[in-house]
């Protein structure tokens, strides 16, 4: 059996890159892989595929460092001709990703070096206390950043919880905090952390530790817990609806193929509703998380959770009954490791149905017969660790034609230590000495259209807006329109709710029963852009994050907001660079990349774990189909449905008044 | 036992109202009873009762008609000394709502009447055709509008389901209309509709039907329905986790008091969790729906569903396993009929419990140890259903404390006729020969909060803005600040999502762990307000829908946005008439009316019915818990949880590659 040319490595082709690039060097050289990954074949290649089914070269991607050195490299291996095709350098100021190994070897490394050691010595814990070390990427400020580090931010376990490794440790910040040299594998210097009020930059020298009461997640440390709620089962007693097979999942005349990779997570290929084209590429493209405390070395903090980490790479292991309800398949991700060894990440991917309520009811008034349908979900979901901070990453399809990007942003607030009484206008004190700043989540989804299975497509807006009053035209003052504009070129463009501004993608087909063009339109919700200032390195890194929506003339091997390469680089080389073509993009192959998110001004409620803050874009089919597509979905029945009815007095009205008249 | 003084009449004190009211006309005098419901006591009175246990007067508001005239009455009857208190005819200019007997009532005798069966006739329809009346409330704009009128809108079924009784008819939109007189209780008059293009208005003489496809909601219509969904049936083995008691339901630290009435539908009161205080009184307190045509008869057309007919009146008779899933409860609602007898409506009013996916969820990335619940939801719903049209409302509470409410707009199009292949800038042709024209739904949700059991509330805004760049402060341009300022007076006021400008209710109470007020923020989506000119009656009716917040200081009984009577009048006397008191609002008791909603431009996909949007607005703790007050909900597991795998090809990477490494 053939691969299809979009599906991810196998172990074999992972390996054989690592083999073929690990020989190149000799024995003596130690290389850290920090990414080996299908290298997509070009738009052209597939569609020779698709026309005459000639298989495309299959290729991969692959990011190295040499051990000991900066010296990080790009490289295109040819898998059908077993050949390097391409290595190079890539530029001084660009960097790879953290990986698994790496973190875990700076948190032993720093834990153990003597000049940490006398850090903690200062502290003067109780005995057997236990310190906790997170390595977080650097960020960049144009100082001193050439060499790739990482800031480590040290933590203390509630001391009567020493011994429990899941203790809450972000729930006691240190004042210190030891710089990480990726070269040298080193603590190169310890930095003071501020703790005081309003804009001092001041840095407070370490002290003997004032303790502070634990505040914990896990559950045995909350006794006691709720017991008066009753479980909740979905049963499907005939199994799933939905059927995976070779990476193709198909569900309620929707199909479309999944793959895995350690940056994006799931990626989302050729999708398709009845047959009609929707999608050539859906994936998750890049995210930035900004802080707002102006004081070193927090004016650094900005993290690319794919670019820096990777959503694929952090995945999560799912577990049957835990991350969702139901009738659930999993599907493993497979990766490779620091060392070029396939790296299976299990259950990385549940796929499963939900309810979702009602998705139409109609009830005549006449007859009281009520016609109504309920609204089932598939959802494939992802959830990603990156240190303290979890995003649960779910793409949602309902029988309507509409797909949905959710995000539910959970775990735990990054915290920073705060001396008492304090406050400052850049964060929340979420417990006694812990200070959670400000700041963004700005996510960007990349969305590869080929809507009617056209790549003409455009990019429009719609508008709603008042008719002027007019004794002819407009008499009563009541007259509003709604108008459609194209968007010309490549660049990035604005919501604006006062005008009902929603932004669609349309094919150059049109709708029988209209002439409409077949359209899908984005939804949205408005962010607050950016806010560290245009000279900023946090906005020069995330120039992305500017504008809700833009759009690019597609070209191959341009995937990602924020550019290849997000880690303590000093500029993006990504969308923005893209967009800054001024490409016509009308019936053109155009890519949308839609940016949202979130402020982020902590609560008391977000610590110690946070409920999860939920974000939706969805792609909803705009006069695409003829007529509401989930018409013939069939009718909820307490057949089906199996409720159970709860006995109560119905009212009190009743229970006064005796008998019903 | 005596009644709660919030509690809903009872049928003994429906027909005491009645019954007192009836004997003041004598026999010879007929009524039409617009509304007989609770009038609430005062905050006073209740004031008294909670802290003595005094009981307050039980009192009723009525509306009702001399039939036959336009004298139109608002009465307030004292229960407890079974007497009239005040009885008072409402000014001229405003008037009742519609009720279903005289709809019905209407219907029946416009369809009878000569001049409407000779327009039937010149239509020269096959034989055993079946034309269909729809009563619409008249709207205004000031022109003979003094009598309450229906505007009717005619329709066929299509001729080959013309004894299918819930055949779609909207698909067939007759272009004459006639008027209907609601003190004679006759036709006076046939308009005919404008089906033509652009701003002509000249109305089109009925002529032969064109007779087009038919367009089917129902099941059986809509043959062959999907196969492929299997069953997903939601158990709860040991029944359900929450409890309803004398109106009082009480869920997961949750506690609050639902009434019902005609207007409103499902009222909440005393809402609490966990022992504290949050909302007196929370309700959907108005609607309004303009519509965009700017051509008579459209350019009247605005329906204020709860105003002109009430959410109450209109609550559908809700079926176990259909409208909901799981162990559920009902509550009937009790209300009166236009002959002022009680009118039970049955089910009214859903109770159940949803999951909703993760509620939080973090994973050590050292242990790999993941502690996560999962979202467990309480909804009440009520599904009110307007001639065409539905509206699905649901409360639905969460495990953290926060409260939402949420709207799912879907039924069928109000739609009118269009001439074959006319476009026109103010609405989408979703089928041959059928228009359904743009229009806005703007929904007001009132909040009477007491938070912390403290009736000195304040209103503030919060807003994240940069730091100025500055060497000291600022140095590297990240910095960003959150501040918040109150809302000094009543008034409107708007969002600002560049700004991230959220509005929170404050109690005079602080938060220990870092001495912010403890408060609840307002999430409500943007909307756009309504696009009707200032001059418009369209306007000048629904002035609420203008901002997004409004805020006024209490006084008993304001409770609708748009005023007490909605139905044809020409002007509001509602929230913006109390906001330009100008009152104080800092440290008082206040109302919070959130306005929020949907610009419907139609897609074909929303015919022949449409698939539920859905709007939330939320209302969420911040800073008002000391921690997440989810941390003590229980893990979720496989062994409450009892999940199925669904076993697949993991990957396909697997299959090719033979077994795992």
């Amino acid at each position: 059996m053939s691969r299809h040319p979009l599906s991810s490595l196998t172990e074999k082709e992972i390996l054989l890159c690592s083999g073929l690039i690990c020989g190149g060097y000799g024995d003596d050289k130690r290389l850290r892989f920090k990414g080996i990954t299908l290298h997509e074949p070009s738009k052209e290649e597939m569609k020779m595929f698709e026309t005459t089914q000639t298989v495309p070269p299959r290729r991969a991607w692959v990011n190295y460092y040499i051990k000991g050195t900066g010296f990080f490299y790009e490289t295109v291996v040819n898998l059908t001709k077993r050949q390097v095709e391409s290595n190079q350098r890539v530029p001084a100021g660009f960097h790879g990703p953290c990986d698994d190994a790496e973190i875990l070897e700076a948190e032993r490394i720093t834990l153990a070096d003597p000049r940490v050691q006398a850090e903690i010595k200062k502290l003067q814990l109780p005995p057997g206390a236990t310190v906790v070390c997170d390595p977080w990427i650097w960020g960049a400020d144009g100082v001193a950043d050439d060499v790739r580090q990482y800031q480590c931010y040290m933590y203390l376990r509630a001391p009567e919880h020493s011994h429990e490794p899941d203790s809450n440790h972000y729930a006691h910040p240190l004042s210190f905090s030891p710089v990480f040299d990726t070269v040298t594998m080193t603590v190169t210097r310890i930095e003071y952390l501020p703790t005081g009020a309003g804009f001092e930059t001041k840095p407070t020298p370490t002290e003997p530790q004032r303790l502070t009461a634990a505040n914990e997640y896990i559950p045995e440390l909350n006794a006691p817990l709720r017991t008066d709620l009753k479980p909740l089962v979905v049963q499907q007693p005939e199994g799933a609806s939905f059927t995976v097979s070779d990476d193709v999942i198909r569900w309620q005349k929707w199909e479309f193929r999944l793959s895995f990779n350690y940056r994006e997570g799931m990626v989302l290929h050729k999708v398709s509703y009845d047959g009609r084209a929707l999608f050539y590429r859906v994936s998750l493209s890049d995210m930035s998380v900004p802080y707002g405390d102006p004081r070193p070395p927090f004016h650094k903090k900005q993290a690319f959770d794919l670019g820096d980490t990777g959503a694929g790479l952090m995945a999560n292991d799912l577990k049957l009954g835990c991350d969702c309800l139901g009738a659930i398949a999993y599907q493993d991700g497979l990766i490779a490791d620091d060392e070029g060894r396939p790296l299976w990440k299990r259950n990385a991917v549940c796929i499963h149905e939900q309810d979702a309520g009602l998705l139409w009811k109609h009830t005549n008034y006449r007859t009281n017969r009520a016609a109504l349908v309920r609204k089932r979900e598939l959802v494939l979901q992802s959830i990603i660790t990156v240190s303290n901070y979890e995003y649960i990453l779910a793409f949602v399809f309902d029988q309507a034609g509409e797909m949905t990007y959710e995000v539910r942003a959970t775990g735990i607030l990054s915290t920073q230590p705060i001396d008492p009484g304090v406050h400052v206008p850049w964060g929340t004190v979420v417990h006694d000495g812990v200070l959670a700043a400000y700041h963004q989540h700005i996510l960007s989804l990349r969305i590869d259209p080929e809507l009617d299975g056209d790549s003409k497509n455009s990019l429009v807006y719609e508008e709603t807006k008042p008719l002027p009053r007019d004794p002819k035209s407009n008499p009563h003052g009541n007259g509003y329109i709604a108008y459609r504009r194209p968007v010309l070129t490549s660049g990035g463009y604005d919501l604006e709710s006062s005008m009902n501004r929603v932004y669609m993608i349309e094919s150059s087909k049109v709708n029988p029963v209209n002439l409409k063009k077949t359209a899908y339109k984005i939804r949205v919700p408005p962010m607050q852009p950016l806010l560290a200032d245009e000279d900023s390195f946090h906005y020069k890194r995330a120039d992305f994050a500017d504008h809700s929506i833009y759009v690019t003339k597609y070209r191959d091997h341009e995937l990602f907001a924020g550019g290849q390469y997000t880690n303590q680089n000093r500029q993006t080389t990504g969308v923005r660079k893209w967009a800054a073509r001024q490409d016509s993009v009308v019936d053109e192959d155009l890519v949308v990349w839609v940016q949202f998110g979130l402020q982020h001004v902590p609560r008391c409620e977000d610590f110690p774990v946070m409920p999860a803050e939920i974000i939706r874009v969805s792609l909803k089919p705009d006069n695409f189909f003829t007529k509401n597509p989930a018409i013939d979905v069939p009718p909820s029945t307490q057949a089906s449905n199996r409720s159970t009815l709860i006995e109560t007095s119905k009212t009190a009205n009743e229970s006064c008044d005796g008998p019903r008249l």
